[in-house]
């Protein structure tokens, strides 16, 4: 994952949040933590208004197995916070997104995130191949080159 | 309080939030302790966007004091909250807020909060009259009768 | 309810929280909607580690259908959070419980809320009577007088 | 950072948290954003309790410039937390900590994260070396090879 500062031309679909009161920290700044919380927000709301994913699901589930944050500027309420969303890599079982977050008003992002679900059986919590039509889905958020 | 449902109406000012994946609980609808986030965040909005109160403030801060919510319906994500804002009452130090919760599609109230601030001194913590300034803009959000 | 500052003799089950750099405000205590946190955590403890309820339920839920606080003082972090539980009333369906939130050191609650469950069937939401076992196990946190 | 599952002789301070009611997503476990909610208390409680860091700073404050979380098993509510804390790297202004989530009776670790603080001046936002007492005081969290 390149450093670079990503802009919101590296992003495919974009969902805009409202910030909140609680995410200021006493420096009056939105908490590292509430980046994930973003995060999270942009990756599932487009599974289940855009993929059509039914949460919660009763056969198979995705779990989040790894993610990371660079942090280049703050964001903080009051304030929107607009989050890009790519897909940077399908495995078998597993998908990568990249997610950045932007502040209102900023070209660069404010954050850049990585965040990985892996999709297992909802009982056996063993991992599953996604299915093809999950797959096709993701396929429309990876960038083109 | 009245325990009718309010209605959009009733409001003065609003302010849209967006709801979170981590709002939902074992349920899939939004947490009681986040509707109070949402209440808070409209006050706060309020105050610092359309009153011009400065946050962090160096002189005088708003401690709240009491807060209260009925609960009609449920709110969830994927989704928006709309949040209607009024005055109830206007204290010498204080002053409660009434504050109704919507879901996007909802004519009704998921939820009316009260919500109470009272003003004081940074350092001593002592109660202080509220600035004219404020008084007459809490003013303009006092419904009609 | 009355507003005389509660002490921890008022409460029969206690519960210990740990309170978490994100609680603070800009003011450097914990955020008021932090409180209820406390206070959900505080009542599912004990519903589901002392009663026995199991979450989640799959026959019946509680749902908030009512809460309050007032609030005496600050919480902060770094520090722990003593909540206290007692039930206030117990009705058909619902049961509303006591909750005093501690400070580790704190004689006197900082905050002392109510919180009301309503039981409804899981899918009908309909209101459905208290189970005997759990009226009985609610009927140990009535504080003697 | 290898990814091999890390256990409590990894780390040298330890830190025990509380879950939360509202901790839990839909599938009953700790939502992934939270885990970065006890990374960041494990932290911070570490410079405020142990290291003597006073927050808010007045002059120089450290920055999250990038987080990391590999999910290697679940935590959930009721539940303690367990997060244990070492010193990866110390730069000239930043600092890289490893912290390692426990469940209560886990031997191996639920999570494994790195978390890096950038130390800047509060005015300028400009980095600033790390002072000595600081840097000694980061020193003890290095593990023995």
């Amino acid at each position: 994952m390149t450093k670079a500062t990503p802009q919101r031309k590296d992003y495919i679909y974009f969902h805009t949040m409202t910030s909140r009161w609680r995410d200021n920290d006493v420096y009056a700044h939105v908490n590292n933590a509430v980046f994930y919380e973003y995060v999270d927000t942009v990756v599932n709301h487009w599974l289940i208004v855009e993929a059509g994913l039914s949460v919660p699901a009763t056969d198979m589930i995705g779990l989040v197995v790894r993610s990371e944050c660079d942090f280049f500027g703050p964001l903080a309420f009051p304030g929107s916070v607009e989050g890009g969303l790519a897909v940077a890599r399908i495995g078998t079982s597993s998908v990568t997104y990249d997610v950045g977050l932007f502040a209102q008003s900023g070209a660069e992002a404010a954050a850049r995130a990585a965040f990985t679900h892996v999709y297992v059986d909802a009982v056996s919590r063993r991992p599953q191949p996604l299915p093809d039509w999950l797959r096709a889905k993701l396929e429309t958020l990876i960038p083109a080159t």
